[in-house]
């Protein structure tokens, strides 16, 4: 008898008639499994509760949007434990502080730092099906925390990885990883299988089917995680340690991300430790920096570019001033009309000329690329926000990944 | 600097602008006092949570549906903290099982074993603003459970108690507890005191303003209940220990309850234990039985007659029908067109043949009475549901309640 997680987001749950089909799932998969279930909250329930925060507070405090948050799985776990025991599949649910989920303190933006199972363990004892709300836990001081978006497909993960489960299901509205965003790419290929890498790069280029801290954490223990509709019954694609797929395709997948903006400081003074005093204020408010490029010193004076999510612009600009006033910055400016566009593939690592192709493959569609970055398994570009649909059209079929074949796919089970 | 407990309802905090006002009126009784706010869950937060578990499962778990209810008041919490930090309050809000409110774990209808006040006491200390959930705590097991309809007064209550507040104030949406109900009687009189008992009898028998459990709390940990409007700025009722009202008024009240089912068992075999037989299954399931008849014996066969809360008529029929086949029962009748209506006053203790008067009022209307029960300060007689509007305007001028001036009133504040 195997143990599988399976997570199922909030269009899995968006209505009644969904969370039967989900308990549904759930009834079938039981016959031959242990299982346990995280679950996210309720369709849009999340951004209402939000917006519902602004109008009393433009400002709330992360501690209280925690308490807030944290409600919109717990609606889930009571109502989809109430439609298995509806049709006579014993089980329980539990919120992520009560089943022993810890976390650090930073709210909003948890990290899981322990997940106690004894109480799991007991109930999957009693055969009892396990339901646990996603996207929340508690400090060791007993404070609610919910792990920022997408952070259930972490807990489910997380999980997983504590109970030594054999498979982590990601249920969601799509039927698995495709070589690019297939509303834009409409001959986009289901990939039937992708390294651990490979998925953590599309996910965090902006691939929205997966949390990038989700594959990372299920890379760092091994767990097998698999991404399949919760609509369709159809085979999902498989996240796996290293496959032979780099062998057959260099590149895999086109990712693509809106929630970009850029910053650039103008005139920094080139003393050691600045670049520190900027990117330290800016930690410590806990937003994520992605790209950064310094200009070649002239005068002993440089300029600084960076791109951080859109959403954290507001309060980025608000450091970055106050930083202004301290050391000599002449000039900051923004765009938030800006994208990023990336390939992705182990392949890459013994295939010189991958970066070369890809930009001579915008440049021929007059693409102006603004900032690159690149890692062993991937490229990425900073464009216009206008260009994104042209530019993943012509990357995904200069990369041929059209004609990715099920052969070549299956080639590539090991 | 007095520490005042403050419970607002459901409707004080119904919208965003609602909270807003609660907000500001915690902050203006803020600069006296040390306040801990009680809160409910928004409007009809807990009806709409319960339909949409009945869409799902007609019969829910009662653990689930604590998991679901309690993320109501989850919710209120954490908007009003942000309406008050907002303008400038410090505060900090809490679950009930975060603050260690501990219950028994009859989920759905727990009652508070112990509050473990050092968290609320250590914000307190450092001028903060506490707000609790109200209706809500865990079992020692670290189950959530909630404490039954009402359940956010007896919270308010029990946090006055353990923490040894000066005040206890219910802001609810009427100004106050009257001699009958306003929306009956056009001219019944705002009380500006009562005693616990008196209250006490007044929300058993159907005055929705308090809980009758959170009474019995304030009665017997001695805390002084005010019930005040949330809309408007009025002396309230203040319910506290004996006042010299009954010398003055012999009726302080008229209360109805519409929630209210009779059974009736008719050809009970006249044996020792039998009723309790009856009685005690109908405890197991917590139901909660009010009057009880029992006919006079002919034939060694007895006829029963109890009533119910109208809620729990379908349980309790079907319990009553497997009693029926264990001991010798010819028929189960029940009617659930019935309502009660009662007569409350510390005075009646000394003042005989009110019993009386009220049965010639209700005859003098040819009301029907078909159950009657009485104690010290209170008679009850169980009516028709028809009759019920008339019943408390007949009698609510019958016993002289619309003369109760302001005169009586303030000779009774010894």
């Amino acid at each position: 008898m195997a143990l599988i997680v399976q997570k199922y987001g909030g269009s899995s749950v968006a209505n009644v008639e969904r969370i039967k089909n989900v308990a549904l799932n759930i009834a079938k998969n039981r016959t031959n499994n242990k299982i346990v279930v995280v679950v996210s909250a309720l369709g849009d329930t999340t951004d209402e509760l939000i917006s519902l925060a602004k109008q009393i507070n433009p400002k709330p405090s992360s501690r209280e949007m925690d308490m807030l948050l944290a409600t919109g799985e717990q609606v889930s776990i009571a109502l989809l434990a109430m439609a298995l025991d509806a049709i006579n599949v014993p089980v329980i649910s539990f919120t992520g502080p009560q089943v022993g989920i810890i976390t650090d303190n930073v709210h909003t933006k948890a990290r899981i730092k322990e997940i106690k199972t004894n109480r799991i363990d007991t109930v999957l004892s009693e055969n009892k099906v396990v339901i646990v709300a996603g996207f929340q836990g508690k400090t060791p001081e007993n404070e609610i925390t919910t792990l920022g978006r997408g952070g259930s497909d972490t807990t489910a993960v997380a999980l997983a990885a504590a109970l030594g489960a054999d498979l982590c299901e990601i249920y969601t509205d799509v039927e698995g990883v495709y070589t690019a965003d297939p509303r834009i790419v409409t001959n986009a290929s289901k990939l039937k299988r992708i390294s651990y890498d490979e998925m953590l790069e599309l996910a965090s280029l902006g691939a929205k089917v997966l949390h990038p801290r989700s594959v990372e954490l299920a890379k760092l223990y091994n767990v097998p995680l698999c991404v399949r509709s919760s609509f369709i019954n159809k085979e999902g694609t498989l996240v796996v340690e290293n496959t032979l797929m780099e062998k057959e395709v260099v590149v895999t997948g086109i990712a693509h991300d809106l929630n970009v903006a850029k910053i650039g400081l103008f005139d920094v003074p080139d003393q050691p430790g600045i670049a520190s005093i900027i990117f330290n204020a800016l930690a410590k408010a806990n937003i994520n920096i992605d790209m950064i490029i310094q200009s070649a010193m002239r005068n002993n004076i440089n300029d600084i570019a960076f791109t951080i999510p859109k959403d954290d612009l507001d309060k980025a600009l608000e450091i970055a001033n106050n930083v202004a006033k301290e050391i000599d910055i002449s000039e900051i400016v923004f765009d938030d009309d800006v994208a990023k566009i990336s390939i992705v593939g182990a392949g890459m690592i013994s295939s010189p000329g991958v970066a070369a192709k890809m930009f001579n493959i915008l440049a021929r569609e007059n693409i102006n690329i603004e900032m690159i970055s690149t890692s062993e398994i991937k490229v990425s570009c900073i464009i216009k926000t206008k260009d994104v649909s042209k530019a993943v059209q012509v990357l995904h079929e200069g990369f041929e990944l059209d004609k990715i074949t099920d052969q070549q796919q299956n080639k590539t089970l090991a």
